[in-house]
């Protein structure tokens, strides 16, 4: 393994550890990759983890088919999700996917529309590519199921539909974000987390 | 006192630290305990302490019936509530009891009701034995009362009646809940928390 | 100084910490004092004073009438306040005031009512003598007034009009609590500004 | 360097910490710096830093038309209004600029009128000069806009047409704060901050 790849699985632990502050991964929820350029091996967090208290030691390595390279316990129960982002988004060095309390409430009221729709909020630029706040960002939200098969299937789904998406919802479940570095995947977490919590607390406002 | 017991019980003043900063065990609220299996004995954290600081030192020693058999200063007035959640789950190696905005918001939103009912989020897979989103968590409320004994005899009540509850509502008062070790009493105090502050935005926005 | 002074003079530092930490004491707002009950000296935060840098040379010492005695720097500017509650309460070793997001929003709403009633909940009962839940804990409300001679003389009123009540608020301004030692002073505001969040949050979710 | 200027820059490094803790420049977001009374120079946060890391070596100097002077990347994209504000403010010797939660929400909600008007609070006297919690605060929102030069253009407008505003705010943007110290930048960033935040839930609240 080399350098890069080691700087890049301590910047996600420490990722891991300030989603764990901020209460985005509450009991063992939430999971985190990031993957080798060269070999396209997967380094994803065990299963059941507390990511508060995640190493690198804690990490297994997979091939792009999901198949155990090397480490100890079970993967998360989602790396299905993962190897579907990653060949989808062959630019992607590093995948993010937190539980918070404003990406569970707004991507169940969302789930019927199937996309939460965010404009107007200078953040917006935070996300890779987009210049202005008047960009309208559309994040799909794919309605959570059981069947890891059937979500992984919407998810490719929703990755063709749209190819500019930052990140993906699971309806009262989570994000999905990625990025080119762990840096950038963690600027998109922070965006959207972000403008989902100004937009849930606008809509709530309103109606109230 | 085996060397699983004392690793249990730092992990126990951890988790008390955690809720500290979390603000879940304001003014000396909330209590914490665990149980060795093998001797019956529970360790409970003495009454009036600060748990941001609690230490193994904090603990007393107490046989089923809640005799000290050990220990400095008085055990936690709650302490029978303890033993009968030990008596009725007899798996159960920790219990925690938190006093959050969120549990007491919500417990006496549906103490009338008699149960907080939670269902429809991936969030409720951090339950033991829960294998999907779709399941209805049932959490019972009970009335607060000033006679522990009253208390005492409505918990071994929704014990039994709710077989399959992870914890349990104390009316504007805060939650019990517990596991086979202080890792799992944690993970569900943790999920249930994210899910009374979700459910509980979600319903104040809705009467909005 | 005695040793048991120092020792409260260093808890107190650790409070002033944890309420920066919280928010409570924003923009060098809110003070601090300890009295020493042989002396009668008064030891307070000096003013201007970042309360998350608290530390023992940033008090000044002043007798009972307010006359600084040692220390650099000017007393907090509510100093009068102070000794205003150390006369009506014989008792008191500690002081605290801190300016928080709830008890801004709900003196403000009930300045009219003249106090702020909070009944039903468990955490009352971290107030001194308060033994059951469905004690009603009246918290006075003083009109805030520039003049602090005015201020300090609604405040006599009320703790003579008020003798069982724990602490007082300045209408969106912040709450003065109280206590025998910091450490029931520290129990005071924590229990006071967890009722005042409880209690805000509900009324603004009923109307809404 | 003198050592007050060093002094200045590390007190802006602790300020830039504690506002990525607090959530108020999350995604990368907010900016920084300080100016040199001596020399007239600008000491810049350089952009795309993750503020939660800022260090001295992070800082670009600039003079007062925004020529990179000295240091490493490029200065904050929004370095031409730091210039406009250090223009129309002589006294001025740091800013603040973060995106928070509140001033986000209530630009938005504000920019139509064309300022947010705050009045009858306590911690409005945390801002300089102000005597009385009777004073109306009226903070100038200027509406968002790609174009640096015509953002620049309207801050020159309002801080000439506001004289005595300690802030101006950018809509669903984020807060621009000064003062004649790092100290004084910080008590306005906190206080304006918390003024927004009680502002907005009483808004919320109310329209419910």
């Amino acid at each position: 393994m080399n350098q890069s790849i080691k700087a890049e699985i301590e910047a996600m632990c420490a990722l891991a550890h300030e989603c764990a502050r901020r209460g985005w991964v509450p009991a063992t929820a939430g999971n985190f990759s990031v993957r080798d350029p060269r070999s396209g091996t997967i380094l994803i967090s065990r299963s059941g983890l507390d990511k508060g208290r995640m190493t690198p030691a804690d990490l297994l390595a997979l091939d792009a088919e999901g198949r155990i390279m090397q480490g100890e316990g079970k993967p998360s129960a989602e790396w299905g999700l993962h190897t579907v982002v990653y060949a989808k988004r062959p630019q992607a060095r590093a995948i993010a996917h937190a539980h918070s309390i404003w990406n569970t409430l707004l991507s169940a009221q969302c789930v019927a529309a199937g996309y939460v729709a965010i404009e107007g909020y200078e953040l917006e630029k935070a996300l890779s590519g987009v210049e202005t706040h008047r960009h309208c960002e559309r994040v799909p939200v794919i309605a959570n199921a059981q069947d890891c098969g059937v979500v992984a299937e919407e998810l490719r789904s929703v990755l063709d539909e749209y190819p500019l998406a930052h990140g993906v919802l699971l309806s009262a479940h989570g994000l999905y974000t990625w990025g080119t570095s762990v840096a950038e995947a963690r600027r998109h977490l922070e965006a959207l987390e972000f403008l989902f919590e100004v937009e849930c607390r606008k809509r709530m406002g309103a109606a109230g």
